[in-house]
C-alpha cells in the first residue's frame, strides 16, 4: 500500500493507472475510520483494479464554530485498517497543498443543498462538492463510493457530477450499524456512555417510522410527530429536524407518493448525529 | 471533420482518444467564428493529436436583457472555416443536452470576478466557469486556447483549472485585431460603418496608455485619466469601465510596480465593446 501526500503526484499516478487501462475506485474519507468506512472500502475493492481512499478532514465543509479542530484523527489506525482491507493507496494530503494562499474557487449545488442539513450549516455542502471535485479531479476514480447515512451529500453528489459531466459512476451503500443500531459515525467517538440510550432513539424512531408506513400510514406529519414524540422522550436529546423529503430531490412531501426518505438530526450531548431511512427499504434495527 | 452533438458520444469519444496515448487540444467558442478565433485554432493544432473546437451560445452566461437571444449565429459558414483549419472534431451540443431540467450546479471564482466586467455583468463569470468545467469534462483536453481579448476569462480560468486541479494546461493567445485596430469579437458584427470610428477610441486608447508608460509615466490614475478623455471626446461612445490592475489578481492598482493591464469596456451604439493591454507587451495597433 502506497501512502501519497502530494495532489500532483497523486494526479499523475491516476493519469498513468487509468493509460495502463485499469479502473480506479474511490472512497473519499475524513479518517479516523470505523466499520462504515471499511463496508465502503470492500463494495469499492468488487468494482476496480486500484482502490485508492482519501483521509482529508476538509476545513471548507466546517462552519465557524463547528468541529474542525477537535475532529477525531488516528492516521496510524487509518493506516493499519486501510491495509486490512487491501487499499492500495492512501491520498493523504495537506490542508495547504489542496488549498494553497490564493484559493478562491466553489462548486455549488442549489436546490438539493437547501433543505436537511443545509438549512443548519449553510456553508457545508459548498465544501462537501468543492473537495470532491478536486479529488475526483485528482484521483479520476471510474467509480467512487458513498455511504447511505450522509444522505443529502450523497444526493448532492449525484447531482453534481451529473450536471457538470464527471464521467464516473457514484456508488451509494447502505448504512452500517452498531450492534446497538445506532448508525456507525466517527462522531459517535464524542458520546458519552450514558448518552448512548438517548442516541439510540434516532435508529428507534427510524424504526416507529417504519411501522407506521408498512401499516399503511402516507401522511407525512404523522409519521413525523410520531418520530419527535418518540426522541423528544429521550433526556438529553435536541431534534435540528425530523423530515420526510422527496428521495431525488429532496424537498418536504406532505404525502408519501414517490420514493421518500426519513431524515433526522439531533443533538445529543456534544456531538449532532443524523440518520435516515428511504421508505420500502430495508431496515434491519435491534 | 466530424460533428459530434451529444455531450456523452463526445465525452466517450474523448476518452477514446486519450487511451489510445493521443493529445487533444481544444478550442471553446460561440461560434460566429472570425480570425481571432482561427488564431486560436492554428495555436491549438500544433499543440495536440487531435483539435477539438466547441460551438454553444452558453445561456448562463448573459444576464437578463443581454444579448443571448440575438448572439450571431451561423452553424454553415463556422463548418466550413472549421474544416479549414483542420479541425478534427466540432463539438456542438443542444441547449437542452447541457442543461437538462433539474439543472443546479454552479462554479464560482470569487476574487478574480468580481472587477472590470464583473461589475457590470454578475452572473457572467459563474457561467464561464460553468460551462468550461462541463465542456472540459466532456472533452477531456489536455490544453484549452483562450484568447487575451477576454482577459479577465483567460484569468479567470486559469484560477478554476489551478484551484480544481483540473489537469490541463490553459493557454493564452495574443488579440488578433481588424486592420485597423479593433480587437477581433464576434459582436463588431452589430457595429454600423459610422460606428467603426468611435470603435476604433478603444485600441487607440489603449496606443496611448503605451506610449505613457514607455515615457515612464507609472500612476495609474494619469493614464486612466488621458485614455478616458481620448474615449470620451468621440461621440457615441459610453464607458462602461477604463482600469489598470494587477495583471493577475486583477485588483486595481494606483501604481503600475508588477505585471499589470489596463482593461477597457465601451459601450458604442449596440454592443458593448472589450479591449486590454498588458504593460510591457507588444501592441501593434496602426
Amino acid at each position: 500500500m502506497d501512502i501519497i501526500r502530494n495532489c500532483r503526484e497523486m494526479q499523475l499516478r491516476a493519469e498513468s493507472i487509468r493509460q495502463e487501462g485499469r479502473r480506479i475506485a474511490f472512497v473519499p474519507t475524513m479518517g479516523y475510520l470505523h466499520e462504515g468506512h471499511l463496508n465502503l472500502m470492500r463494495e469499492a475493492k468488487k468494482l476496480a483494479d486500484e482502490l485508492v481512499v482519501s483521509i482529508f478532514v476538509n476545513p471548507t465543509q466546517f462552519g465557524p464554530g463547528e468541529d474542525y479542530e477537535k475532529y477525531p484523527r488516528d492516521f496510524e489506525r487509518d493506516e493499519a485498517l486501510a491495509k486490512q482491507e487491501g487499499v492500495d493507496i492512501i491520498f493523504y494530503p495537506s490542508v495547504d497543498d489542496m488549498y494553497p494562499p490564493g484559493y478562491q474557487t466553489y462548486v455549488t449545488v442549489e436546490e438539493v443543498t437547501r433543505n436537511l442539513c443545509g438549512m443548519s450549516r449553510p456553508v457545508h455542502f459548498r465544501g462537501v462538492a468543492t473537495v470532491c471535485t478536486k479529488l475526483f479531479n485528482i484521483v479520476k476514480p471510474h467509480t467512487a463510493v458513498f455511504g447511505k447515512k450522509d444522505y443529502q451529500q450523497l444526493v448532492t453528489i449525484r447531482r453534481m457530477t451529473a450536471d457538470l459531466n464527471m464521467d464516473m459512476e457514484i456508488v451509494g451503500v447502505d448504512i452500517t450499524r452498531e450492534s446497538d443500531g445506532i448508525a456507525m459515525s466517527s462522531r459517535n467517538a464524542y458520546l458519552k456512555q450514558e448518552e448512548r440510550e438517548a442516541a439510540l432513539s434516532l435508529s428507534r424512531g427510524l424504526k416507529i417510522a417504519k411501522k407506521l408506513y408498512d401499516d399503511g400510514e402516507r401522511g407525512a406529519s404523522v409519521i413525523i410527530r410520531a418520530v419527535r414524540e418518540y426522541i423528544e422522550s429521550h433526556e438529553g436529546t435536541d431534534i435540528d429536524y425530523v423530515k420526510i423529503c422527496d428521495a431525488e430531490t429532496l424537498e418536504d412531501v406532505e404525502t408519501l407518493e414517490r420514493e421518500s426518505v426519513i431524515a433526522l438530526a439531533v443533538r445529543v450531548g456534544l456531538p449532532r448525529l443524523i440518520d435516515n431511512h428511504v421508505f420500502g427499504e430495508p431496515l434491519i434495527i435491534p
